[in-house]
């Protein structure tokens, strides 16, 4: 990154705000040492985690905020009261061109809602998705909605989509990366009308070669896609329920491991290959969700993840900046809504 | 068990048929030496294969068949085409009292399309489901639907919680199963309108106490609760995700013992507790998806498994027809349904 680049910080989400953030920032601030911050919350106790972080503390600005976004507060409530909130502060950043990019570990649906209303949608978006990556046989994947649409019809998978593949190719770095419905089966009869719809909208698009069909819930894992779009019920559900098995099965390890003395040995010899393994699974790798479709970069951080998590979102957040990612989906909307032609029904499709 | 217990087999069905059936059954008859059985397919090949499996051919009847299901034929044309076919035959046996129950493990579709025409649902119930469990941090738990019905309203969430209430009760053995309905959220406010309907008719039947709440995707393989309710489309995706993760974490682990020598060794040390983690976590333990709601035992196995799948899903049609399981969905349905007051919203919700 030649220009400078400024990351701002939503300092009062998450479970251990706003010391997590705090740390987490220093950590990125090593990865990332021309990137600068702007840190939303509480002044003085910002100042005396500071002071602890020497290198941090000279790349960093703290805007003064008191108010906080709760857990539970629903959206409408932190809509009506929110504004003068770390949280609303801190995306208000990006609108005002002050930040690049904005990084929270708070209430994800108050973020999305606070993102709306005052970054707007992109052209062309009816509807902001939550996009992450997963480990695959192949590599990686990104899938989303992850939970911010619990409806979706036709139109919004279709974005999604579009979405989905500029996400794919500007933070994954695949060249053409392939997308997938998520269904029940690969049969162009299998699922809803809606899934139909949107594989039928996507065949007549010129990103037809990217789409791959429909892929089932095992195709996740094989990496059979890059892309994966589905609706945010079914994706929210999707990745808690592999987040869920991932840690069963790491707790099953875990006990076989300790189930003889035997087995300890055994653990014990191979244990710097296990600890890569763990590396390589490592949850925390994979923080850093995408409020993808809106003008200006929003990643949400899970709230319960610690620095070394919230250093992995910050640096989602710096890819999708030096990536210009949010003009690259500017432009595949623009590229599909005034190509030549009487192709009206696409044209409104995605419109 | 003491009186005599028929399963009648479509020997047909699967990738491997009729061998794998047949030493499916074969395995299976060792286990469960009083079982007869009922093997509807091609005579001489099957006389041919059980020669090999004495004891399995002392406790056999062929019925000749000739027609198969094949895996590609869809519902309507298998339902048009497929009254002679060894699947049809075996679930007619089981409604001519001629079998306890019957195995298949062909075309999912084709099976369920034939159970519900040949043996009809039971009274209170508008749809059966797929159910099946899987291993937790707790133990097991059983889930529904897995994909017989891609939408699903709040009636037909109600009926498959009461179905999956026996099958945790009858199968897995556990005394007051807790249910819950699968949502993007434990909030009242959370999921779409016939998830809220669903949770609201539960609270106010007498399974109340057994009612939990909305579960979310990673309290599957916590063992939050028992049963775990959801439409077949979000049922059948979150369980191939849920199959996908666990190969991708058992083919990393593989690829780490292979890594270096000292894994390598590690491993072989290890090797008589991770045999064990294997066999707890072997996806043929798991096999035996059940079709429940229907008056007669239907069970479902893998395409793809092998003999010691094939017999794991014949002990739980075994398990299900000695626990008298469908009398006791009836009896809990009648429960509801006639019971005194004038609860009729419920009673209309359930019926």
């Amino acid at each position: 990154m030649s220009e400078q680049l400024v990351i701002a910080l939503d300092t009062m989400g998450g479970d251990w705000a706003p010391e997590v953030v705090i740390r987490g920032a220093a950590l990125a601030q090593q990865r990332f040492p021309k990137v600068r911050f702007l840190l939303y919350g509480p002044e003085e106790r910002l100042k005396t985690l500071l002071a602890k972080h020497k290198a941090l503390q000279g790349v960093s600005d703290i805007v003064h905020t008191e108010s906080v976004v709760r857990a539970e507060d629903k959206p409408s409530q932190a809509l009506r009261n929110g504004r003068q909130s770390s949280m609303w502060q801190a995306i208000e950043a990006v609108r005002d061109g002050r930040a690049n990019g904005v990084v929270s570990a708070g209430n994800t649906g108050a973020l999305m809602a606070f993102a709306k209303f005052v970054l707007r949608t992109l052209p062309g978006i009816d509807r902001p998705a939550i996009a992450s990556f997963f480990p695959t046989l192949k590599g990686e994947s990104v899938m989303l909605d992850l939970g911010a649409n619990i409806q979706c019809d036709a139109n919004n998978l279709v974005q999604f989509a579009i979405m989905g593949n500029v996400f794919a190719r500007t933070v994954l770095g695949i060249e053409a990366p392939q997308i997938g419905l998520l269904n029940v089966g690969s049969e162009d009869v299998k699922g809803d009308e809606s899934l139909r719809e949107a594989q039928s909208i996507l065949r007549d698009t010129e990103f037809a070669r990217q789409y791959y069909g429909f892929v089932e819930g095992d195709d996740i894992a094989k990496g059979t896609v890059e892309v994966i779009v589905t609706d945010g019920f079914t994706g929210n559900v999707v990745l808690k329920a592999i987040e869920g098995t991932a840690k069963l099965y790491a707790e099953f390890l875990r006990q076989t491991f300790k189930s003889s003395f035997l087995a300890a040995l055994g653990y014990m010899i191979a244990r710097p290959a296990l600890r890569s393994l763990r590396i390589r699974l490592d949850p925390r790798r994979y923080n850093g969700a995408i409020l993808l479709g809106l003008n200006g970069i929003v990643v949400k951080s899970h709230g319960g993840t610690d620095a070394f998590g919230f250093a992995n979102a910050i640096a989602v957040a710096v890819d999708l900046v030096a990536n210009k990612s949010i003009e690259r989906i500017r432009q595949d909307f623009e590229r599909l809504t005034h190509r030549p032609g009487p192709d009206s029904e696409i044209q409104s499709a995605v419109v």
